[in-house]
């Protein structure tokens, strides 16, 4: 069963983090998509680039200049950086944008009401490709045992395409979202960040929340335990269990071999 | 027979020139990898940010600030930009690094005599994946008809890796021919570039070498015909034709449909 994991700009820019879940993606016996958030990177780039940054609702617009440079940072240098680490750990990773193979294909958000600039939303993934890729179903292909003996490993960047020539930036928990349902129903969704799972109280690792419905995190919502930050992500989850991916859950970077975390039923 | 075609910085840099390159990729009913070098864009960002470049012999030492802008550009604004202009045009391509799939592996150039820093010199290449992405053998494989119908072009950035976990800066010309040979001998490899071809006379296009061995490349090296600067890129031209790849040419960039420019006999 393929399993796809979303890393968020927190853990990609930490060294100790990262390693985490590389590690993780070692001890894997199942193929791993790695779906990569941004980081400080980029922003740090903008900056140093005199580059004016334009936020409406606390959400950057991705203007053409920093269109370039997430394509630059994300699809670049962070992605492989990764795989070359993962390389590095005996992992024969493939890094890919969502244009390399027509792998997500997204439609540019609509300037009504707020133009957000060159955004997009995914509309079609190839999951073909990522099956082919992912040296599933194993041993069926002729030839490419080299390739497909070491799993296949791939590691996307939050960068689509929109089919006339145009990258757009591309939110990392919709692409992974996308991806995993593109492959459901045997495929799991894990969205790995720095907490143990949705917390009761967030500085209370035993208050984790083991299982999780929408009923339940709508009434958490209410209740104020569960925070704004955290709504789009579990709207991401809630899709994609809603939409047959088997096992679904948030999780800790460290624990992502275990069972913890917060399951999504 | 699958095509290697190599583009230079200044094609990449032209709107036009890089159309008529990608427009012949779409003609062609061979898979095309095409390698592309890096353009003036990682050289502005690199005095845009204040970095002092050092120069060696003419030659850019590659820092790691440099590196990290390298990987940025080549790997992701060109690669993924031409790959979206190719999925524009109906062509299912992929961008690779020399990381992903761990399709060129390098050794760290010597520090003696000269310390040119994060550049590599390829060692190793992963033929087994080119070949399967490419398609080849057409029509043993079954599924993937999708990607596989569309010809699997791949777009090739001069980024390597040592293995290790570092990525390494490389010539474009290196990887084109490495990866021809590799290929050998089933395959194409053209150098495009501004030029009908090595011309006698660089003011007249009609002054056009139409073959060149290598005794008459050092002939015309000894009378100041060939330049310091067209030297190596024949070299290694030279090299994939003695390494049995079977066509090798230097051609215009708008006339790599044709039979025309320079071929390496």
């Amino acid at each position: 069963m393929i399993r796809v994991i979303k890393i968020g700009g927190a853990v990609v820019d930490s060294e100790e983090q990262l390693s985490a879940v590389l590690d993780c993606v070692v001890r894997s016996a199942d193929p791993v998509i790695l779906v990569h958030g941004g980081g400080r990177l980029a922003t740090q780039l903008a900056e140093q680039l005199g580059l004016p940054q334009t936020m409406i609702n606390g959400r950057r617009v991705t203007d053409e200049a920093t269109l370039r440079i997430a394509t630059m940072v994300y699809a670049g240098w962070i992605n492989k950086s990764i795989v070359a680490k993962l390389q590095a750990r005996g992992i024969n990773a493939i890094g890919l944008s969502g244009a390399d193979g027509d792998l997500i294909r997204s439609k540019r958000r609509d300037p009504e009401p707020v133009d957000f600039g060159y955004v997009g939303d995914p509309i079609a993934v190839n999951a073909t490709l990522l099956r082919e890729l992912a040296g599933e179903p194993a041993g069926e292909l002729p030839g490419n045992v080299s390739f497909r003996a070491k799993r296949g490993t791939m590691v996307i960047a939050p960068i689509s395409h929109d089919g006339n020539g145009t990258l757009l930036n591309t939110n990392a928990d919709t692409i992974a979202t996308e991806v995993a349902m593109a492959l459901a129903p045997d495929v799991s969704l894990t969205f790995a960040f720095d907490h143990a799972g949705v917390l009761r109280d967030v500085n209370d690792p035993s208050s984790l929340i083991t299982k999780l419905s929408r009923a339940e995190a709508d009434q958490l919502v209410v209740e104020g335990v569960i925070t704004s930050g955290m709504m789009p992500k579990l709207e991401n989850a809630f899709r994609a269990a809603e939409r047959g991916v088997k096992h679904v859950r948030v999780a800790r970077y460290d624990a992502l071999d275990e069972e913890g975390g917060t399951w999504i039923v």
